[in-house]
């Protein structure tokens, strides 16, 4: 079963696709989607080509996502939830199960701490793969988490 | 030239459609989508499935959208944001021009004061649009003043 996490953001969404055989996780594939584009509306077109493309090459059975819940900064909320509605069309158009965390879930799940900071996220992810420790932006390994979340919880 | 303004919302979506000859204004159409589906995600894909055929009944040239600036819950601004974004989405991949006002600006631009009530509003559209003032729900109402501002302003 493959499984993608997405940790959504306005110009960075960080994914991770896992694969569970039993109860073995392997890592498949992790990286970033960075949007250039400025314009918060237009930007919205380059995120759903982005995902599209992602969607069809990864072809997860699940997808594990980010649960938006507070920001400091309201803007930043609106543009965030504003992709992550793009992100969750784009999924449940394509039949894709969608399961949803909040971060406090994830941290949890991961290091059975939910405020665990991100070093112990990154630790407990690479731990939990089987890999050593890989240097990776926190979007990524945040979504590496989300997925291995959704692995465990669904 | 026909303008479709819309007013987002995560479960109710007020939309006016005017038609602008000249500098003269008439209305075509205005109502509500109202989306019955509870689950904030699932939601999405019908109002896709509901917006997608407005848009292919309307045609419109230019389409009109409140900007989400502030809400006092933060909850209800993050599922109003992610309803936005696949209103945008939508719009833009059909190649249709987007403009976007804070509710400040609609008020100013249809009554000449930025912090007018909903009857003042109400009063002004129908008075635009040479109509007897009508009863409508608040925010087909609101949806038809973003259509005026937009037209004026494009």
């Amino acid at each position: 079963m493959k499984i993608l996490g997405i940790d959504p953001g306005s110009s960075r969404i960080g994914y991770g696709l896992i694969e569970k055989t039993g109860q073995k996780l392997k890592l498949i594939r992790a990286d970033t989607l960075e949007i250039k584009e400025k314009d918060p509306n237009q930007k919205l077109l380059y995120l759903a080509a982005d995902f599209k493309k992602l969607l069809e090459e990864c072809k997860p059975d699940l997808l594990g996502i980010e649960k938006i819940f507070f920001y400091k900064n309201v803007k930043t909320a609106i543009e965030v939830a504003q992709a992550r509605g793009v992100l969750v069309l784009l999924t449940l158009q394509r039949g894709i199960p969608l399961v949803e965390f909040t971060p406090q879930k994830v941290k949890k799940a991961t290091t059975n701490y939910g405020s665990a900071d991100k070093q112990a996220v990154a630790k407990m992810v690479s731990l939990l793969l089987n890999e050593p420790q890989t240097k990776r932006l926190d979007d990524t390994t945040d979504a590496i988490a989300i997925a291995i979340t959704a692995a465990n919880n669904y």
